[in-house]
């Protein structure tokens, strides 16, 4: 039985009834959260906030919407402040309340299933795994014409390929010229290096339709304190927020969310390039035991496993030993051979390898 | 202008703005927190925790949940944990899709906001002065016959006042008879002393359409962190859970819940009586001050205000003294002369009562 009995990796109470193995023990290659950890001085901050846990968090998030205004020099009328990336997700669908939702598998199965959630139907195109799991512009267009509201991962999650500024731009259009909203999913865009980065938040002014969603819990390491925010249309944020439950961002989230982006230059680059680094030496290593890999820009890369090996059978071997990998058998677009893995520091990875290699070299079942 | 620009109590950033003074030097009776603050060791158990904030939070709450059903004897099916209880409300109605939701007026905003917000039409009943501000039974019957989904505040809010057992079950049958959803919200059922409490909890699997609302924030001092819950009947329960964001509660939320919830009974009980000795207080020296308050017998007292005293007014010459009140001006029922109060410890109440008489006799604005 797969790990992902709540639909994401990261589930580390499961696993850890699942190998008799204490959670914070693992080594956890099943959620994509940055290896350095939050940046230098976030703890410090937050132990000095506790006390204030005994307020009520700003209901308006201004010290942080004010901040953020000025990190991504944009509006504060277009920002939507959220409890994670999926909470703005979820504003928007109800904000917006399509009746077709369109997504690209493989992606985030959130999309699916919070459109469902919220009463949308799905129409879903398939990657091209010679495109390394893009759609072609043609699809994506073709899915933007037939839906309302459209989920763009980018990059994409569990491939790790952005669409190209020019592709964004032709999906920005058609999502104008059709009346769909285009809903692009940054979430992991701070891990790839600035000048490679393919955004339209500049241009978000030209398109109405177009809302931008990122995350700030997995590239400042916080996920369990949820953080999350989407730029949009001020009309469109204006709706969003309209939707949103009373102090639904807690307090400890919007300190820390100030902190991380006061963190600097450093830890940013830092993490950028060791992600690099490890990533190549992942993809090559990866490579060289006989597994596929696809040329993912982002903190995780898809991996196809040698021979006969499953997903689920490489997922218990490798739990055994103490390491998580995500299971992407349930991803519709893949098959049962297919797992993703975070890029984590290079002990980590290192530590995965070998255990990958004993697996592969027959120990553990499969 | 009021304080209330988001439509609640406890806002210290919109108060530190207008008055100048900084958010953490107020003394707050504008938002009803425990003034004993969190229990005993919360804040290290806390500090002990704040690494864990780099993994997910547990979509499925299971150490919560657990503790919690063991807690109130209860199923663990029945229960659904909240971003807060004002999520729990949400959840329920975007679960349930009334059209109608009826509210008995004075009561939290919320009911309306959130109804309205998820596409409800609200239907308004209103309490009497003469019976405390509760409507009759029969009111209130009759508003749950015209309505889908009915909320009840247990104590409400802002008078103090419960309904007493047999009124709940009248409630709850004419419920079951009308299939209308009986949401009974007892976020400061808590501040009651156990033997004073009116709660059908104990009777839920005899109303299929009940649902119980409770928060840990307000009396466990944690609205910072937002944690609350609902017990229902299981596949409303399911329903609920169904319409929530994943991860929608965070880490340090959880790990709060369970240290709350083994706090122990002296922390209660010592909670408990000096809010029933200071509310006593405040009530004999306010009404010798000629306001007159209604016998709550939550943490928070309903207060009209002497003479042409507005609410307005008395919040800005209170605020300018750095004591924040919650004006009661804009409860539909209420009126402009109309403040609620919380009850906190006897330093802080003696210095609300000094500078409330410095006021009357003179100082300060209207």
């Amino acid at each position: 039985m797969i790990l992902e009995v709540y639909g994401h990796g990261g589930d580390l109470r499961t696993a850890s009834a699942r190998y008799g193995i204490p959670a914070d023990q693992f080594i956890d290659f099943s959620a994509n959260i940055n290896p350095l950890g939050p940046p230098p001085g976030l703890f410090d901050r937050l132990r000095e906030a506790l006390p204030t846990i005994t307020s009520y968090p700003d209901p308006g998030h201004r010290a942080f919407i004010s901040r953020l205004a000025e990190t991504l020099d944009t509006e504060e009328a277009g920002l939507v402040i959220g409890n994670g990336a999926a909470e703005n997700m979820a504003l928007a669908l109800l904000a917006l309340k399509p009746e077709k939702v369109g997504v690209v598998e493989p992606c985030f199965s959130e999309y699916k299933t919070l459109s469902e959630q919220f009463g949308a139907q799905v129409l879903s195109a398939y990657g091209r795994e010679k495109l390394d799991f893009k759609a072609s512009p043609e699809e994506v267009e073709e899915l933007i014409s037939a839906s309302d509201f459209v989920f763009i991962g980018q990059p994409n999650n569990p491939n790790g390929v952005q669409y190209s500024l020019d592709e964004l731009r032709r999906f920005a259009e058609a999502g104008e010229r059709c009346r769909t909203y285009i809903v692009v999913d940054e979430a992991f865009i701070d891990f790839i290096p600035r000048s490679e980065r393919k955004s339209l938040l500049k241009e978000i002014g030209r398109y109405p339709r177009l809302i931008l969603i990122r995350s700030l819990t997995k590239f400042y390491a916080i996920p369990g304190l949820r953080l999350g925010y989407a730029v949009a249309h001020p009309e469109t944020a204006a709706a969003m927020r309209g939707k949103q439950v009373t102090w639904s961002v807690n307090s400890l989230a919007l300190i820390a969310g100030e902190a991380c982006l006061a963190a600097g230059q450093e830890y940013e680059e830092e993490t950028i390039s060791q992600i690099a680094r490890q990533r190549a030496m992942l993809r090559k290593e990866l490579d060289g035991m006989g597994c596929r890999t696809w040329p993912g820009e982002a903190n995780f890369l898809l991996v196809r496993l040698p021979g006969d090996w499953t997903a689920a059978g490489m997922q218990a071997a490798l739990g055994a030993k103490g390491i998580l990998v995500r299971s992407c058998a349930m991803y519709p677009g893949l098959g049962e051979r297919d797992i993703r893995i975070a890029v984590k520091d290079r002990d980590a990875c290192i530590k995965l390898l070998d255990a990958l290699k004993q697996v592969l070299n027959g120990e553990g079942g499969k």
